[in-house]
């Protein structure tokens, strides 16, 4: 069994629990800095897995595989938030050092103890109430009020999981639509633009974040990013607060991504946040001296935290599907970074690369 | 056999000959773009190894190994000048795409044929004469004149391979003391500085040229660059027309390396030529929006090449043999880009990594 000397030398190995776009980024990253990376991911051939040094194909719950990671490296990381708690407190258990840490993924893993810990941390969110049965389903409706967002409060991403109520009396229907599994039941926010802040903590408690982005979703799929946003030195004072308190509340090492709503009156309302590095923040490998994945490779690493000022303008597009298809046009643009995935299949909507088209600050 | 269909979709797999830190930053820079990368290494443990989707371990002269390249990808290129070039016959022979060509390969192979070249297309160097035999070192020499430079034809780097010979009478000594294998004698470049030049060709014919590097060495190993250079309209406009005609000449394809020297006349001398990503143009990582290694996939891929102007100034150091050790250093420096290999062993003067120092322009 080995076991994390931090800060990591070079030449060490990470973990990484997830085969997919952001583990390949992370990958990368991680070895532009000497780091050799063991993946394990379900699928045998992954976007991540053709980029580690080693790759080990199991189920994250499969304790061989995991005694396999931690025998490989003591230091593990994961691309995305439903990495299974017993597998973290597997490793842990056997010496490996997991960032961010349990309690980030406890809370990022579940709607309601999201909001929760949001909400106790200084961090507002819109109103919600957790419902377990459709009877309960029908009171969080009445207390929040229509419409509103039903969420089952475990899994869904991109949209998934959730649905709009626009009557009272749909609450019970939309419970069990959501297959009857717990929920949590969220006021509406009526904002006037969708931000997000990606910051970073280190193992020596130091913070750094970068500019905000503003994010366009479509169907619940981020579309378009654009950073830095436009914003006064207000709003970015409130974002930067807000970071603080999550990544002190949680204890955090590496980088998170929060969603933010910016509303009418000025205010930021926490929309969700995400324990790992975020689409959002793509832009940050173009507009960045260090982006997101070396940020939280040092991070977690225990290495210093690097420099998030932005050094161009950058306008982040997702290619979802085919879209990907007209990476020709995208290579002839000058003003145009390519980033794709290397993923097989093309399905409608699903995530093949994205572009960064910068222009100077 | 698959034969490349260019441009080369993403998704496609593309071939590297060589697992060293060159072939590693290609193969970070192909992953980005969405390749596979294959890597064909003598060594079960390389650099480029550990960060390629597939790895051949086997000598480059080995034709199953050759044809198992063949059979995963239709488009090879290398990371250095020494392939066999009857490997790159092989592969060519067998419906694969190489590139650089045979030609780029074969001048660049022979530092004799390598000066004919360059004078032969107006790109000016020392005086030379080869020698095959003690009595040819003697007339070469008288006919240079002393000191002068004794280098093997071929093979040698980093100032292997090479002597200086101050007297006429240890002509063949000095033939000796090399092997007794054919020799190129160069006249001594009374230069005032070290300049170089990476530029790049597209399988269309475009050319792209970055803005020159100003080189510092060591013992024949490169300590430091700095760029942009310093220098002259005028100097660089010839340093163009030379990449120009070298390019040309070459019917090249991909990024090539021109070291140059700078004479107290003003003109520039071709010191040799790397048909190949350079040691001196890893600035482009940190100093311009496409590096010398998505360049030189862009190039060989068949894509639109990338822009080359300068977006900071960089100072690039070389991490050489226990160097790299002071990681921790660098990583605390704000204005500092690592970039690590991942070699096991520090042994003395082996290049472990290099630091871009970045500074707006």
């Amino acid at each position: 069994m080995s076991q994390a000397n931090l800060p990591l030398a070079p030449g060490s190995a990470i973990g990484i629990l997830g085969g997919g776009q952001l583990g390949r980024m992370l990958a990368l990253a991680a070895a532009r800095l000497g780091f050799d990376v063991v993946v394990l991911e379900r699928q045998a051939d992954s976007p991540a897995g053709r980029t580690a040094a080693r790759l080990i194909v199991a189920d994250y719950a499969d304790e061989a595989a995991l005694a396999e990671l931690a025998s490989l490296t003591g230091l593990v990381t994961y691309e995305f938030e439903n990495v299974p708690a017993a597998s973290v407190a597997w490793l842990a258990e056997h010496g490996v050092e997991v960032a961010p840490g349990p309690r980030a993924l406890a809370v990022a893993q579940d709607r309601f103890e999201e909001k929760s810990f949001l909400n106790a941390h200084g961090a507002p969110t819109v109103a919600f109430a957790p419902a377990r049965t459709p009877q309960e389903a029908q009171q969080a409706l009445a207390a929040i009020g229509v419409p509103a967002l039903m969420k089952t409060r475990r899994e869904g991403y991109d949209g998934k999981g959730q649905r709009w109520v626009e009557h009272a009396a749909d609450a019970a229907a939309a419970f069990e639509a959501l297959g009857g599994v717990p929920v949590i039941v969220e006021a509406a926010a009526e904002f006037v633009r969708e931000l997000s802040v990606i910051a970073a903590r280190g193992r020596d408690g130091a913070t750094a974040v970068y500019p905000l982005a503003e994010n366009h979703h479509e169907g619940g799929v981020l579309r378009r990013s654009i950073a830095p946003a436009r914003v006064s030195q207000a709003l970015t004072d409130q974002a930067e607060r807000i970071a603080a308190r999550v990544l002190a509340g949680l204890d955090y090492v590496g980088v998170i991504g929060i969603e933010l709503f910016e509303m009418a009156d000025g205010r930021l309302l926490v929309n969700e946040i995400a324990p790992r590095v975020h689409n959002t923040g793509h832009w940050t490998q173009d507009g960045c001296e260090v982006d997101q994945f070396e940020q939280h490779i040092r991070a977690v690493a225990g290495w210093p935290l690097g420099p998030t000022h932005a050094i161009a303008h950058v306008e982040m597009l997702n290619l979802l599907g085919e879209e990907a298809d007209a990476w020709a046009k995208y290579a002839a643009e000058p003003e145009t970074r390519i980033h794709l995935y290397g993923k097989r299949l093309a399905k409608p909507g699903r995530k093949m690369g994205h572009v960064n088209r910068v222009r100077p600050l």
